[in-house]
C-alpha cells in the first residue's frame, strides 16, 4: 500500500519543521517532511498552501494536527486544557481550509502554578498512554525546551519545561564557547560528560562557573574540542536534572525520542541510578493523534 | 588643549569596539570610538590603517594599547603573564606598524588551575592599583564576561570568569525568552530583582527551572515586560555571584565600571550584605596603560 490508500493524515507542524504520515488506521504508510513549519509561514492561506503541497497525491482524507501550528502565530489558536488533565488532546476543527482537506488540530496544555506550556508533546504522552494505558511514573521528552512530566490514572497531573536544547544550542554556536567546539559530538559514555553532570548536579553554581574554563583550557593548554562538547553536554543536562531531580528520583521514567540528545539524557539517568526506558517519538506523535480523534467519536 | 597638544595616545581595543583617547601625561584631551574591534578586522595592516584613521590630526606620538588587539586574532599576539602576577601588565612593541606610530600592547593573564584568562581587564585592575596601590580585596569586572579578581599586594592572586553578559545577551535576544522582555530595562531596585537573585542564589537548580517560566507566565496570564527582563537579570547575576561566592565573601570589592550592568552588580552585592566601591572603567583604562608604559622606563 501507499500514500493513496491512506484513510487519514497525521501531523506534526512544530515551530521549524513539518512533518506529515499517510495512515491507514494506526499504519503508517508514507513519511513526508518541510521546513516550512510554524516560524516560517503567517497568513492561514500560507498554512493552507503548504499542507496541500506536501500532501500532494495524497487522498481527500482528514488530517489530524498537532504541535504550534495551534499557537496563537499559527494556523488557528486552539485553547490550552490546564492540568491536571487527561493526555488525550481536545481537537478545534479548522473552520476554513480554503478548499483544501478538513483539518483539526490538537490543543496544547498550560499550568498555572507555576506557569508552563506545551504544545505536540501532549499528543506523544496521549501516544504512550494508548499503547500503556496504566502508565504511572514520568515521560522526559528532550529538545529544545526539554519537559518532564508526572503522569497519573492517564493524566497529565504536573510538568516542568527546562529550556536546555536551545541554550545548549545558543552557547555552541554563537557564543565564545564556538571556538573549542569544533564538529564534535558529546560521547554520552565518555568521562567528561559523567563528570560535567556530576557537578552541575552536586555544586550548580560551579557548574556555572566553569562555562568559561571550556573556553580557556583550549588558550592555556591544547584543547580537545570531544572533551569540551561533553563536558558543555554533561554541565546543561545535568542542571535540567537537578531543576527537574523531584519529577524523576525514585520514579519509572520513560523517555519519549530516540535521538542523540535522547540518548545523552538516558546515561544521564542511568548515571543517577534510573533506569528509563526509550520510546519512539513519531510512533507516539502518530498513536497519540489517532487516540485524539478517536475520542471525538468522528473517527469512521 | 585639545588633540593636537598630546604627547601619546590610550587605546582600548576590544573584540566588538576600539576607543582612543589623546593624552597629556594623566590628561585625557579628546576621545574618539568606532566599531571596528578585533573582530572586525583580520590583516595587520587593518588594524594600522583603522588606527591611522581615528587618530587623524593627532601627533605622532607612542600609543599604547591593550585588550582583543594583542590577542592570536589581533594585531600582534602579546603572551600572557600567569597569576600570581603584577597587575601592571608588560608591553610589546608592534615590529611593524607599516609606516604609522610606534604602538606597544599590553599583555593579558593567564591561570593554569582552574584555567581562564584576561585581555584588557589587567590594566584596568593596574589602573585601580596606581590610584590605590595598598588595594587588597576583589575587583569585579561586569561585562560580558565578568571577571573577578583577587588583588594582593600589588599582584593579581587569582581570578574567575563567567559568562553573564554574554548569555543576558543570548538569552535576551536570541532564545524564545526575547518575545517576552520588549524594550524593558532592568531596575536594580525592583522585587523582581531581588527575588530572582536570591533564589540564583539559594536554589541554582529551581533558578534553572524558572527560565522558561518567564516565557510560560505571559501565555497563562497577562505579561509583564519590566519584571521578566528583571528576573532574567536577577537570575543570571545571582548564578554569578553564587559562582563567585568565595572571591566577594567577607572581601572589600571594587567594582569597576559605570555601566547599567555595573549597577546591577552593585544592587546585588547590597543584598548580599557587601557595600561594594565603584570606580571608572574608562578612567582606569587610560591609567594602567600609563602606568605600564611608564614601567618600561620609555616613557619621557
Amino acid at each position: 500500500m501507499s500514500g493513496a490508500d491512506a484513510d487519514w493524515i497525521a501531523a506534526d507542524w512544530g515551530s521549524s519543521n513539518l512533518r506529515v504520515w499517510a495512515m491507514r488506521g494506526s499504519e503508517m504508510l508514507e513519511a513526508r517532511g518541510s521546513d516550512r513549519g510554524m516560524g516560517a509561514l503567517s497568513a492561514p492561506a500560507d498554512f493552507a498552501a503548504e499542507l496541500d503541497r506536501i500532501t500532494e497525491g495524497w487522498p481527500d482524507v482528514t488530517v489530524i494536527a498537532c504541535g504550534m501550528v495551534g499557537a496563537r502565530q499559527g494556523w488557528v489558536e486552539v485553547p490550552y486544557a490546564s492540568t491536571p488533565c487527561p493526555a488525550i488532546p481536545a481537537l478545534t476543527e479548522v473552520p476554513d481550509t480554503q478548499g483544501a482537506r478538513r483539518v483539526r488540530i490538537a490543543g496544547g496544555v498550560m499550568q498555572t502554578d507555576p506557569p508552563d506550556v506545551m504544545r505536540g508533546e501532549e499528543t506523544q504522552i496521549a501516544g504512550v498512554l494508548a499503547a500503556s494505558p496504566d502508565f504511572d511514573g514520568v515521560i522526559c521528552l528532550p529538545g529544545t525546551h526539554t519537559k518532564w512530566a508526572r503522569i497519573s490514572a492517564g493524566e497529565i497531573v504536573h510538568f516542568q519545561t527546562v529550556m536546555t536544547g536551545e541554550i545548549f544550542a545558543l552557547l555552541a554556536r554563537q557564543s565564545v564557547l564556538r571556538h573549542s567546539l569544533g564538529d564534535a559530538e558529546t560521547d554520552p559514555q565518555s568521562e567528561a560528560f559523567a563528570d560535567a553532570l556530576a557537578t552541575a548536579l552536586s555544586q550548580p553554581h560551579q557548574a556555572w562557573a566553569r562555562l568559561f574554563r571550556l573556553r580557556a583550557a583550549g588558550l592555556v593548554a591544547e584543547g580537545d574540542p570531544a572533551a569540551t562538547v561533553a563536558r558543555l553536554s554533561g554541565t546543561l543536562i545535568g542542571l535540567d536534572l537537578g531543576a527537574a531531580r523531584a519529577h524523576w528520583l525514585g520514579q519509572q521514567v520513560l523517555i519519549i525520542g530516540a535521538s542523540r540528545l535522547a540518548r545523552l539524557y538516558e546515561a544521564a539517568l542511568k548515571l543517577q541510578g534510573v533506569a528509563p526506558i526509550i520510546g519512539d517519538a513519531d510512533t507516539a506523535t502518530r498513536a497519540g493523534l489517532l487516540a485524539a480523534w478517536r475520542k471525538t467519536g468522528a473517527r469512521p
